[in-house]
Parts: structure tokens; sequence; C-alpha cells
């Protein structure tokens, strides 16, 4: 049974923030190590310095990317650094190739801090377009997901005015598809999807904005001439209610505020961020490097046990 | 003592929908009685009908207005009819002259239907149009209220595209110090509050859309000179955060589904709708006809309650 278990490859992140110990901690869990065998990418003795210093055991599987110049004994924890950028991107840089490898299973990432990765010289403003660019793809999808709200994110950091221009039928469908094959790996089953509308009251019948007679709705016809089990546009406000929560496994969200106001109010950094549309399986917790609290041991470690346990389902 | 209490007017709403029942049932519960005076505004007829079917008290105080034509013996519960829009429409034309003339202090409405309303001739689209009408006011704001969750929404009814247009710093001031001055009524003192962005990340420092440096920040710094406490921009997912929703006793939101996204993810049908910016008081259950269930006896008269013990409070 042991050796069916997938390799996970669980980034560091910024070693000044939280993500060396709530990693230390994680990996020391029962419950993920039932669900996969973990593999720490970091530097081990800037993982060895946060061990003794709040007493964790050290993770039995540790990959070392290359760091030049990176000393992890004269870190300090909070400050930011280009150091410190450049150390978590290295560790990014071999998570990425060893799931192209087939090395790992899936990738679950520390969050790093976007000054930092700037200051180290690194273009990308985050993981999810470093990836897209490592794996030579376009239309990723980010996904919020809680084993009782599953949203994906049609559209994601942009002005609220530019998104319907980024709608199209094909993207709302795209995002939907990609939803319902990681429901369905993570469930067992085929999921009922939401599709959300654009306007208030789903446009009610043209009377505010074309947008859901024609972005959403043949998004949803297209879905379902797919095989899917899938209603919309739902109006927005009642998409989320308890009883349509209930009712559907998964939301197709068309803007970032209209997902995530809803997400946030109801299960606020228990949830797990999920990028869909990737050849290779990534999520991340679901929070910022909390430079205020790192190394204190205060840190909780549920949403990274969490992230690693849904990468390993996803993984399948 | 009880000469102190306000005289609250109930309109029945659409006679074929829940409003009746669940009018009758209100009226007879202690708590709203200890708070105020109800004055059912209905015809007497339809009640008694009711009243007789699911063996309910009969009010204390009932107004009848001139219904020509109305058959209350022939109504049928849950069907839709220009005779049933009428009568509501009569009994919201008293509830407003008797506020306007200082026989109620508040005014509490029953749902309408609104294709009811439009067969009876009748030009307006819900109460609020209704009233702003009839008051001859412009500028009044939907507040949606509950205990743990208050919620004004700047704009309302139209396409998201169309609501930059319809923002000025001057109409989400307006819209923050009528909540204000709402609240400090309901709670004795003065509130906190938050005022949404638009982009997401409130626009990131500009890299999202202008509205959150053009419009919504010259707001927050308008309100801050009237002497409020008031944060803002904030990141709209994060508004409604459990601990934000701790931090602030209200939200201003820019558009319909910010505000309502969030309160019905996490106050589904428990909430009372507030019209603010009017002369005059006015709650509203949270909630429509609900045709299928008319006159059961299954109805709840919980929103409406909530409804009218909050009118009472706001006309303190």
């Amino acid at each position: 049974m042991a050796r069916r278990r997938p390799r996970i490859a669980v980034t560091m992140g910024d070693p000044a923030g939280v993500g060396p110990e709530i990693l230390l901690k994680a990996l020391a869990e029962p419950a993920l190590r039932r669900a996969c065998t973990p593999v720490a990418v970091a530097s081990r003795a800037l993982l060895e310095r946060v061990a003794a210093h709040l007493a964790l055991p050290m993770p039995a599987e540790l990959v070392e990317p290359a760091m030049p110049g990176f000393a992890a004994a004269a870190l300090e924890p909070g400050r930011l650094s280009a150091a410190a950028g450049a150390a978590a991107g290295a560790c990014i840089e071999e998570a990425i190739a060893g799931c192209q490898a087939g090395r790992y299973a899936a990738l679950v990432t520390n969050p790093i801090n976007k000054a930092a990765i700037h200051a180290a010289g690194i273009p990308f403003p985050g993981h999810t377009e470093w990836l897209a660019e490592r794996c030579g793809v376009q239309g990723e999808f980010m996904l919020m997901y809680h084993r009782r709200l599953a949203v994906v994110l049609t559209t994601c950091h942009q002005s609220l005015q530019s998104v319907p221009a980024s709608l199209s039928p094909q993207r709302i469908a795209a995002a939907g598809l990609a939803l319902a094959r990681a429901l369905e790996r993570i469930r067992g089953r085929p999921p009922r999807l939401a599709v959300c509308g654009f306007n208030c009251h789903a446009g009610e019948g043209g009377l505010f904005g074309d947008e859901d007679a024609r972005l959403v709705a043949p998004a949803v016809a297209e879905l379902r001439r797919l095989g899917l089990s899938v209603e919309g546009p739902l109006p927005p406000d009642t998409a989320f209610s308890p009883a349509n929560r209930e009712r559907f496994d998964g939301h197709v969200a068309l803007y970032h505020d209209q997902g995530l106001i809803a997400f946030k109010a109801l299960y606020f950094d228990s949830g797990v961020n999920v990028t869909l549309g990737l050849p290779i399986v990534r999520t991340s917790v679901d929070h910022g490097t909390a430079f205020d609290i790192a190394w204190r041991g205060t840190a909780s470690h549920r949403s990274l046990v969490e992230a690693v346990v849904l990468a390993a389902r996803l993984s399948r």
C-alpha cells in the first residue's frame, strides 16, 4: 500500500514567513502522511534552524535545490529580502521541474512575498502565472475549495469594468468543465454545477445588461451538451444561499469578488486554493506569508494540511 | 407607557400571497405588541376569511381603505390577479398617506406581486419607487439589516457595467451617512462603518481600475470629515470576513450583488429590508409573495416580526 501513496512536493515559501514553520508542523501530521508521501522542497539548513527553534521534527523526505549565496543562518524572520525571495523561487522551480519529470505527483505551495520575488529579479506576480509560463499553457483558473463550497473564478485579477470583454461562452464553459473534472476526481461522482449570472437577478430578462443572455446562457447550454448537470445563469445574490449550497457541488463565478465574497464570508482562511487548467496538480494555502507571526510557533497549519490532502486526492 | 408605543402600519401585501397569513400571525406575537401598536392596513373581509380558515385571531386594530370592486370571498389564494394587485395597492396608498399625516409612525410592507400590480394599472415596479414618488424624493437606499450584519446598497437594480457612472463620491457618502443615522437610532451609539471598494483588492493601488481612488476614497474622506468612524475602500472579498463583521457595525456596498451575495450567504431569509433616505420610516419582509404556500398555515412570520420591531426602533 505504502508505495501507492503519491509523492507530493511541498515548497517552503518565503523562508522569512510562516511557510517553514507550518511545513514542519503539517508534514508531522499523521492524517497527511496517510494520504501521501510528502517531500519538503526547502533549504535544509533553514528548516533545521526553525525545527530546533520550535522543537519540531524534521521531514522524513527533503529535497534541496541549489540556492547560491543563500545564508540560512543569517536570515531574519519577518524581514523582506531578495535573498529570501530567491530561495523561495529556487524551491518553486525544483517543484515544477520535478512534477514535469514525474518525480512528484503534485505540488503544494506555501506563500511567497511578491516584493521579495521582484527584488530577486523574478518576473512573475505569483505562483499561478509562474506555473502557467513553465507549463506553457494559458487559460488556468483559480478554484477555492472547501468541502462545503467549491468556487472556480472565470476571471481573476482585473478591473470589474474589463470583465465582460474577458468573458466568452467558451471561457465560461472551460471554467465549468475544469471545475467538473476536479470535483469528479475529489468526490468520485459527477458533480452538479451552478453557473452564476453576471448582472443582478441574472439580468432580469434583459432589463439589467445583456451579458447573461449573450455570454452566460450559451456557456450553460454548451456544458449541458457535454453531458454535465448544470444550472444557470443563477441570480448571483441567491446562488450562494444555504439551499443552493446544498443543491450544488460547485459554483462557476464570473469575476473575483463574485466568488470570493461568498467564499470568504463563509469559510475565511479555511479553504484551499487550487489551480485548474495546468498539466500538473497544484494546490496552495489560503493565506499569505504572515511575516508578523513568522517562526513564533503560533501559525495554524490547518490550511496546509488540507491543501496537501486535496492535492493527493486530485493526483489520483 | 402604552400610549408612547409607536403606531405602525402593516400592509397586507398581495392578498393571494402569504401576506395576510403572516400579518395575522405576527400581530398576535407578544414581542411585537410590546414594541409597538400595530395597525393592520388590509381588507377586513379578506383577513376574516384567512383568520377563520387558519384559526388565527383578528388584529386588535385594522384600517380598511376603499377597495372598489374587491370581492374578498371570491379571491383564490396563489392566483395572480389585477383585483389582488389593486387591493394591495390601496393598502399601500393608505399606509403612505397615514405616515405623511402622522397617523402612523412607520410603515411595514408585506410582499406584492409586480405583475399583479401592473395588471391593476399601477406604474411602480416596487414599493421603494412607489414611496419615493409619493414622498417626492430621490436618492433612497436599500439597507439589508440583520443584528449581525447591516449592508446598505449605494446602487441597486441596474446592469453591472452601468454602476461606475452611477457612483459618485457624493452618492457613496450619502449612502454611508444614511446607514450611520439608521444604525445610531437602532443601537444608540455611533457606528463603525466599512466602505467596500469597487474593484478586487480595492484596485490594488490603481492596477485594477481607477474607481477606488477616484470615487470611493473621496467618499470615505468626506464621511470622516463629517466625524464618522469609517474605513475604506476595503478589498470587497475580505470586507465580509468574520473578523471584519465583528469590527464594523455596518457596510456600504457599491452594487447590488456585492452586498447581497454576502448577506444572503450568511443570513438568507432572516433579514429585514429597510428603505433609507425617505421622510418616512419603512421596513419590509425579506421574501416574496410565495403564492405556492399561500394560506396554508406554513409560512414563517419571523421576518415580518423583525421588520415591525425594527420599524418601531427606527421611528424613535
